[in-house]
């Protein structure tokens, strides 16, 4: 035989596979619907991500078992599992209403002229460092205005260095540093790096959407450890350990906690980081209200993780929201896995906003008067709240939220803060946008302590 | 039997089957081996892309024989064909040398204290708008320093609005407009929105790398129209038609082009765009340069396209390449999906920034300055260049560069490129960057008329 009919033979035979696959694949379809028709005759759950286990152990083993790699293995399974969904007819899951909703909710209210108590947004209303705008300005009018590394320019870089060491004690290299354009795009860069499509992540509920979001932008999943206001919103390093499964590549950690407002000790920080070591998990951890923390919080540096990336954001501490400017730290390896998602989707961030920034890590008044006023918030919204029979809530240890719950066992968070909008121009976040959290809902301290003591009053009188 | 029962027996028959196309997977990885030790016995290429588009075939009519989606089918394609290129050892082909890596490299070399003539980066050196400055300090100073929607503030938008109405004669509705973080995001988000993975789009080569790349990261493919400087860069609407596969979703355009700021006749657009209309595919029109244009330059807006995403930028009209903004322009259902994809990745643009590209688009005056003084560069690039017995090239109709090429049939591009940057010091983006054209190289025209003749001379220096 020529090696040219060789060659046609061979391929031949691999779209005689390939169609094989396919019908492999309708024939999943069908039994997809016979299990949807066999759960409505027993009334059993549509979803059990038991199922779903197990099938992924299912094709771990088997693609060890035939030398297939297991990425490929996983990422086809992931299809194959949403292709599940669809033929099973799954309603993609009630739109959850997010804080990013409320606010632009919130807004579309404020341009019709009616006057709102804001208790959504995620953001101080702190001005930024007067160094920061003065930094900016200048850089703008001495045309710092072009491209520059996706790194961040090399002055910034050498900034948060210096402001590592100085904060964590920890000496990064500049390939160990990437400047970003804020907390959203730095997470979402951590989850491409550390998880791929099929695969999953562990996150601990309540948490900030953004992680789950990400996830599923990806094609992974999400693996929920549920917290309890009753234990102090405080997971337990078990209940980490068991929810890690053979696809499991990264856990996130976020202290102090938004929504929550909670943070882990020292000590069970380390416990978390050690299971995560032992199964080689990445440890992501979201850094970004570390100035707002009023007992020792620790971070991912220095905390013995062997594969970790740090997130972090000038929004909070410095009032920075509308900058858009953040920075990770990683392994050379990571960091410049990120440099490329970076160079392709978005060149850099803006010139002269990396040269305020720079004056920003170097505010150390600014940042302890903030961080004095929000403790004071937090106070003030502690002493309000105390005054609510219907609520109960573990005040916070640091961020810039508190996370009550309604003491009714069926009480509707999303059905409240429609109401509360409506009859008391209060706006907050309800706690289903958070995780599993029916009875609660999120208060921001973001605005002003008027701001919040009145809003938490009007909470307080629709509740009575 | 019971109705657990029955689940139970179901879902084990899915298990079985999901194990059965596992074990097709490494049936399929057995016969790549094979392939590839036939592919060198009989010296034939290592990759054929008829093979990946008879593939294409089989697995669209295989599911619509079985009534598998089609998307799904195509994706687990996707995932079985890069599967089979790593079994077979495909090397990835070696990094191209983008006009972005040339310039971090210039950027090295600058860094030791070393004085180059930089012909490589694709950013105008004129000042912004004084009235962007201006306006954008003035929104810093104002503390407009916060989040805001993620289709960009109001006024913004209406801006845009405005815009395209006085330029383009467009009437576009809010909802058909979103302000993104600049060119390359908008970019992403038109192939994001329009291109799924396993589908495929075609690129009119030469071409701005960000388009293959951003293809790519989705895992969809960019197949590759052609076009030569003996036909003056003009692309055949038949070549095109030519290129569609059944799995192809867009076209994208982009006029003035880079690298060769060709533009092709209205005449010519509109074909092309019958085309893309009678195979219902979305023209993604990248109309960056659009002020750089010295002969008629159709946009999309108006030509008819009935799916289209038109995505432009700040960054060379008003030289605003370090304030990352740019706007796209499509259907309101294609804009809500970038909306969301905006959402979860960077929240949305700097607001301070925002309030500065307001200004821009009402600095008709600069614009014409600009323009004026791009023309006059293309006029002194050609007249040196004409000088240059062993290169042959294009005047541009427009943009701002040039993309001349040698004679000798044996130019290596990179070499070139190597050897001008190490003894002129002068530094161009190789050719092979920008698609298949070995014997060609780009010439950025941001720089002074100084720069580019003093450049250009060194080149024929090195020439001759």
């Amino acid at each position: 035989m020529s090696s040219d009919q060789e060659l046609a033979g061979l391929r031949q035979e691999v779209a005689d596979v390939t169609k094989e696959i396919i019908d492999l694949i309708s024939t999943r379809n069908d039994l997809a619907k016979k299990i949807a028709a066999a759960k409505v005759k027993g009334s059993f759950p549509a979803e059990d991500s038991r199922v779903e286990d197990a099938l992924v152990r299912v094709v771990v083993r088997e693609c060890e078992e035939k030398g297939v790699d297991k990425q490929v293995g996983l990422k086809v399974l992931s299809t194959l599992l949403a292709e599940s969904k669809r033929v099973q007819g799954f309603q993609s899951k009630q739109a959850l209403i997010t804080p990013m909703m409320m606010s632009a909710k919130a807004q579309q209210v404020e341009a019709t002229g009616r006057q709102l108590l804001r208790l959504d947004v995620g953001e101080p209303n702190f001005h930024p460092p007067k160094a920061v705008l003065d930094a900016t300005s200048e850089a703008l009018y001495g045309f710092k205005t072009h491209y520059t590394g996706a790194r961040g320019i090399p002055e910034l870089v050498s900034a948060v260095r210096r402001y590592l060491d100085r904060k964590h004690q920890f000496v990064a290299k500049d390939s160990e540093v990437i400047v970003n354009p804020g907390g959203r795009f730095g997470v979402y860069m951590a989850l491409s790096t550390a998880v791929k499509e099929g695969e999953s992540a562990i996150v601990i509920e309540p948490n900030w959407p953004a992680y789950k979001e990400g996830l599923q932008y990806i094609g992974a999943r999400a693996i929920s450890v549920h917290t309890t206001l009753e234990e102090g919103w405080q997971p337990s390093a078990d209940a980490i350990h068991d929810a890690i499964r053979p696809n499991t590549k990264a856990i996130i950690l976020s202290y102090p906690a938004n929504p929550t407002g909670a943070i882990i000790s020292p000590s069970k920080f380390m416990e978390i980081v050690g299971v995560a070591n032992d199964h080689k998990l990445t440890v992501i951890s979201d850094e970004i209200y570390t100035d707002y923390a009023y007992k020792p919080c620790q971070s991912i540096l220095g905390s013995g993780a062997e594969k970790f990336i740090l997130t972090s954001s000038f929004s909070k501490t410095w009032a920075m929201t509308g900058f858009r400017v953040g920075y990770s730290v990683s392994s050379e390896e990571t960091i410049s896995k990120m440099m490329k998602i970076q160079s392709l989707l978005v060149t850099c961030v803006p010139e002269f906003i990396q040269y305020g920034a720079i004056k920003a890590l170097d505010s150390d008044p600014d940042v302890a008067k903030n961080s004095e006023q929000m403790k004071e918030r937090i106070e003030a919204a502690s002493h309000e709240l105390d005054g609510i029979a219907a609520l109960q809530y573990v005040k916070p240890d640091g961020a810039m939220y508190v996370f009550p719950q309604a003491k009714k066992a069926d009480f509707d968070c999303v059905g409240f803060t429609m109401k509360l909008l409506e009859e008391k121009g209060v706006t907050i976040s309800p706690g289903t946008g958070f995780g599993d959290y029916p009875r609660a809902f999120r208060i921001s301290l973001g605005g002003s302590e008027e701001t919040i003591v009145q809003g938490i009053r009007k909470i307080g009188e629709l509740l009575t």
